[in-house]
């Protein structure tokens, strides 16, 4: 009876797709609901997964939208990190 | 002061509609908030309820997408389910 | 195959509890269902609603903790609110 | 680590605008990060803040959707509201 | 990036447990965060996963509470259920 | 009209403290409130917020609980994290 809700931003994982293939949903789904019955035993039809793809804009990380704060990530920096 | 959100799938109750109609949007609306007006009297003004369509390709029962997972339901099978 | 999630404050509608009693849940659970099974077709069985009782210090209106929102709100005022 | 999801209605807040800008969800990010660090010491990149913006059809309010229970809240009352 | 949030029954796997287990809890976010890693790329140190356990009176399926649904599934049928 | 829901870890800022405290609480309501009246002009009387506060084993992060996941990143390393 479990409900999985996933939240992703809305981007492909190669240059040809600009989201999550459906494809990718498919693995995702199969993946999260397998996990549920090996751990938990709940059978797979009693598995609810929802995907929500999210805008880059509307994530925020680091105080940023998504999208700066990649930028400022990828910036060499003089002293390592956290 | 509830809080509800309904999370169901984009598609129509009836051939002419590919998603759920203003009209059943407002239904549901006027349905759940009457009921928590009865039962926990709370006054409909302290009631919020946001509906999020689902994209099929994004809902997973069964270890599937929702439409394999129909289509895999669907066919007769020889012995009884669940 | 619809997902109903409620959130309401951990208090009870009589004196005599201080949460949302178990025959309430029961019948917010079965309220909730038929609209969707009214609405939109939904079968009983494809639904699940999930009740979420919050803390009242957990819970904010009025940019101020519920306790303290309806202090302010039940004093009189000289002026209509909003 | 903290989890903010922030449901908004899909409207600008001046006339030229039909939705949130990437302005201000830049804004309520920062905002909202910041109010982690400053009362939890949360570090801001650990902090993820999702916003999503709801139709103003999928939201109701006061057993209504949001711009039908708008219309009604604007009507002259001869005596006062709530 | 991704947000994960799991919602579960609070019930054991097993007579001598009355909740998901620790052990349990670490292997699903291991499966899950997995999965996203395995699918999309998401480096595993930013996948959040938050499992939610829900009591069995807060959860309503077929238009009941779980414990009266299952009661009500586990009788023999004279008829196919479905 | 929003409505914002806060997951944070179940711990204390201080060792004096394992829980968000009720004034930190206060804190957050007041301080996010406040960030949607500033950006999107929504009065406080019409935003709602939720903390949810999430037990440590429930919480995962880089694959793992964030108690283990937390001694993990502790521990000196050899060469720059990520």
């Amino acid at each position: 009876m479990p409900i999985v809700n996933i939240q992703v931003t809305r981007e492909g994982t190669t240059p040809e797709h600009n989201s999550v293939t459906a494809e990718e949903k498919a693995r995702i789904i199969a993946g999260v609901s397998n996990v549920l019955l090996e751990v938990l035993k709940k059978p797979l039809e009693s598995t609810f997964v929802v995907i929500e793809e999210v805008d880059l804009d509307n994530w925020g990380w680091g105080g940023l939208p998504v999208p700066e704060f990649r930028k400022l990530s990828s910036q060499p920096k003089s002293e390592p990190a956290r």
